[in-house]
């Protein structure tokens, strides 16, 4: 049925390169699952010591979450459809509540993500749902690598 | 803590707009869930009648989905990032075997994506994993929608 033979070469990426391509990235798609149901919403990110430090207005991801740490993130960088790199990351969902055990590590966060510019994350933006404001109360997060397989495609 | 506010406003699209920006897209990221672990991958499509169609070699992705069916797609358009439209879609996995059962329809997923040049999906291409070729048999797929939510964002 299929006649047609593409010569497109996916190897898979050394742990060097994977942590490049993380440390030069802001946009990822993060998934997380309720009972069976999994949920992808796009995110931004700042890479630092094996983890992913973000932030986000409470709703359905971080409750999510909340309930069920186990997360995926996909992250790729496309020069073409023959040329291409792509990361899957399993990790865990840490929350870094506004404790005084937290204070050190919420600043630390916050910091990071000032210096990259990670500002203009929609979480943090004005989101009008069915005609209401969301809180804009920011939860701080921090996703914990356990596990990257990097992929690298070429013609 | 979070001083910066930011002008974006961010709004549901409406329904028609939705499908617009589906019969568009060719990738998406698709997320499946095995136990309480979510697993995304990029992965390309095209939009008919209510379903994704696509197709994939068997793999982790494919084994997950006809364990557990529910799965959750990912669409973007990003302009900028003041200016984007993000979709996410609830669905179930439906595989369309290479049986006399589901000839026609196969055919029909093949056409559809010959016409709209989805050949080059990585699924279909060589992949070396671990020094040893995958088996390039592909699995033909559908996505049945039931449930698309919308979101644009706007300066």
């Amino acid at each position: 049925m299929i006649t047609e033979v593409l010569f497109l070469l996916i190897r898979e990426m050394s742990r060097e390169a994977t942590l490049d391509l993380l440390a030069r990235t802001r946009l990822g798609r993060l998934a997380c699952a309720q009972g069976s149901q999994p949920y992808i919403v796009p995110f931004y990110f700042v890479y630092k010591n094996n983890s992913l430090y973000s932030f986000s207005v409470v709703g359905q991801k971080i409750n999510w979450m909340r309930t069920n740490p186990l997360v995926c993130v996909e992250v790729d960088e496309v020069v073409s459809p023959q040329e291409w790199l792509s990361l899957v990351i399993f990790g865990r969902y840490e929350e870094l509540p506004d404790t005084l055990e937290y204070q050190t590590e919420r600043a630390a966060a916050y910091n990071l993500m000032r210096e990259r510019a990670v500002w203009w994350e929609p979480a943090y933006a004005k989101t009008i749902v069915h005609g209401a404001n969301r809180s804009l109360q920011p939860v701080f997060y921090r996703i914990d690598i356990s596990e990257i397989t990097g992929h690298r495609a070429s013609p």
